[in-house]
């Protein structure tokens, strides 16, 4: 496997380099990541993330009536603390989702114990988990390795923590990045896991930012909504939505000048890019990163849901999977986005090949437009080794992207070959 | 094959009886079915539907925004027909979509043709295409064989027709019932076609159904609504929107006695559902029926939404796949289907097996329910040989039912496998 780092083609002209370091990266963070048993395979399954004092949190998650209590108890401990949160708890193996009373109970018997061991309050202190769905977690195991946990705090455990929470990825997912913003070294750092998938769990993404930079907790908020939507929420791997999703973002220290605002939230773009491609990239069966980018949209919405609309479209994605230039699939599935549009005014191109124009397919080369999709799919796994499918709607000014990845009978297999 | 019609059980308490004679079987209706040379396979390619004076038709079509011409010109024709269409002229293996100017002439030329030797006006014909989108229909191989199309015309030839249909379908789906309606016989007919697929074209649904029985045209369209609604606006085979999709629908004959209008709708119903239940048993790849069946929902649109994502998860229909019944796939599902629940209220059944109740799953044999599953995936082409998922929401009154089918490897190799 090639750096991804030097991969990242895209991002050269920012004044954001990328460096190692991953969460912990900026000032004051530190992490754990260690083996509590409770994965049968005996990898590592308890992540502990411990944020600087002062810092804040903002918090997104999922929009599922079936979450687990995990995810209430973060939203209710993000307002009772007014974001002052000072350490995450995550384990890996069990999502606590479906678990009746018993979920809530063992939630906060794990987070009061971890408290008094750090001189918290229950406040400050959230949990995450992610796994099987209707498995409790295994309290004593926890409870009983949290000491280590907490030891093993480090300020160069990123990879561990990072290695803590996954469930049934194929590759580590984090990233750091640093600016010199007006004389002021700043840094950005992420971790999160994906859709892995193993019987009878589902697709449950976490993901983790955490800044060295301080500003006011309401800019943060919202920055932080605009950040998930151009990130995690442009994503698709099935479709389906968890009960676990979870997205914490620390902005910590002291304050930023207000003139490289809008330059910090650009790079807290690329960090959660970078963790979602890889996370739509890593998913199950995937052998390429697809990249759908709507450009000429009458609004922000029509934008992001026509883009949403092709990413997830099976069709499209069988076709991607069979390196076929299928143009009609990808007209189809806008069609049924719900947007406006006249079909006169579609322009469509996969990678640099124009395919569709007034109407109708242009005189491309199929086999030229296919090989082009073989190459991508042979599967480094590089994010940035992606197939690009781009349109133009020519009914405004909105432009949106969305991640997804290749629709594999590979994907069938994970998800079918459970037997009881 | 087991005769279908002797597994209707769900219809034996209904005073409906299952007969033969498909699409014809109403009164005054004639049909044909040739070979116009438009598959490269040689097979029927080419359908009418002839239907008597005085009929009344109503329409449902896709909504997608990238719709074939043909779409468009059915519906403007009902409107300046008032309804009063004579004939239905059906195309199989090119679907005329994406052909820009080209598509609406050659769908002008053909119904213009037919309708100059029909002796009808051309508001009266109507003209249905299904096949690969972008490609148009060779206009010269088609009014060449229009007399031969009009002389095969035959009260006997509903197979014929529902062949013609056909694109990558495995089973022909045609069906008629019939009723004694205050001493007068009426009968109701039926032909359908699924969602075949091969590159690059996609799911096209086509549906027609006959009745000798007339009510006032407002009546019907109303009844037909809520019949589509039922029916082929339930079923979900990869989640993919077609730029053909069309239901005609057309009531024929004297004015049938008002006190029997909702047994005549429940005939319709019956026989919609079975066209319906048809499609989503032969979607590609797909080895069983499987039904989502929501009851105690809050609102009709809630029990509606509810029933279709489950039945269009991709990681339920991969589960169903592989015979294991992962209820955590289905509430996570039932989750993200944007209605309110207490997850404490909901209960859920896989076939006769009571799976989750209290927050939680209930203490049941996997290997007995897993079993239950893979009976029913030994797939006879059966669609009362189902999977059945129900789930109570504990919010209200309301119930609906989703059809669809399982996710296999198959699907994906007979949607990737399209080398260029």
């Amino acid at each position: 496997m090639k750096n991804a780092f030097l991969n990242l083609s895209l991002l050269e002209s920012s004044i954001w380099s990328p460096i190692s370091g991953g969460i912990t990266c900026p000032d004051g963070f530190s992490a754990a990541g260690i083996s509590a048993g409770l994965k049968s395979s005996g990898k590592k399954d308890l992540a502990l993330l411990y944020v600087p004092d002062g810092s804040f949190c903002s918090g997104k998650f999922t929009q599922s009536e079936a979450r687990a209590y995990c995810v209430d108890l973060c939203i209710d401990r993000l307002k009772a603390s007014n974001g002052k949160v000072r350490a995450v708890v995550i384990n890996s193996g069990q999502a606590n989702a479906c678990t009746g009373e018993r979920g809530k109970i063992d939630s906060e018997i794990i987070t009061s114990e971890l408290a008094k061991r750090l001189g918290l309050s229950n406040e400050e202190v959230l949990i995450c988990s992610t796994g099987v769905i209707g498995e409790p977690i295994s309290v004593g195991k926890v409870t009983g390795h949290l000491d280590l946990l907490i030891q093993s705090l480090d300020k160069n455990a990123n990879k561990d923590a990072a290695n803590a929470i996954l469930t049934t990825d194929l590759q580590v997912k984090e990233i750091a990045y640093r600016a010199v913003l007006g004389g002021r070294r700043v840094c950005i750092g992420g971790m999160a896991k994906g859709s892995g998938m193993i019987h009878p769990s589902m697709a449950t993404m976490l993901s983790y930012i955490t800044c060295d930079a301080g500003i006011d907790d309401q800019l943060w908020s919202k920055m932080i909504d605009r950040v998930a939507q151009s990130s995690f929420n442009s994503i698709t791997v099935d479709g389906d939505t968890s009960t676990n999703d979870t997205f914490l973002a620390f902005s910590s220290g002291s304050k930023l000048d207000s003139r490289y605002l809008s330059t910090l939230e650009e790079g807290l773009h690329l960090t959660a890019q970078y963790l979602a491609k890889a996370i739509a990239r890593d998913g199950e069966g995937a052998n390429c990163l697809l990249e759908i980018k709507v450009e000429g949209a009458a609004t922000n919405f029509d934008a992001h849901i026509i883009a949403r609309t092709i990413a997830s479209s099976s069709l499209v994605k069988t076709a991607v999977h069979g390196s076929d230039p299928n143009w009609g699939r990808i007209i189809a599935a806008l069609g049924r986005a719900g947007s406006s549009f006249n079909l006169n005014d579609i322009q469509l191109w996969i990678g640099p090949y124009k395919i569709f124009s007034n109407g109708k397919p242009v005189d491309f080369d199929r086999k030229t437009v296919s090989n082009f999709m073989k190459e991508r799919l042979k599967g480094a796994y590089l994010i940035d080794d992606l197939i690009s499918i781009r349109l133009t709607i020519g009914m405004g000014n909105f432009s949106a992207t969305a991640w997804g990845c290749d629709l594999s009978d590979q994907y069938v297999r994970i998800n079918a070959d459970y037997t009881t």
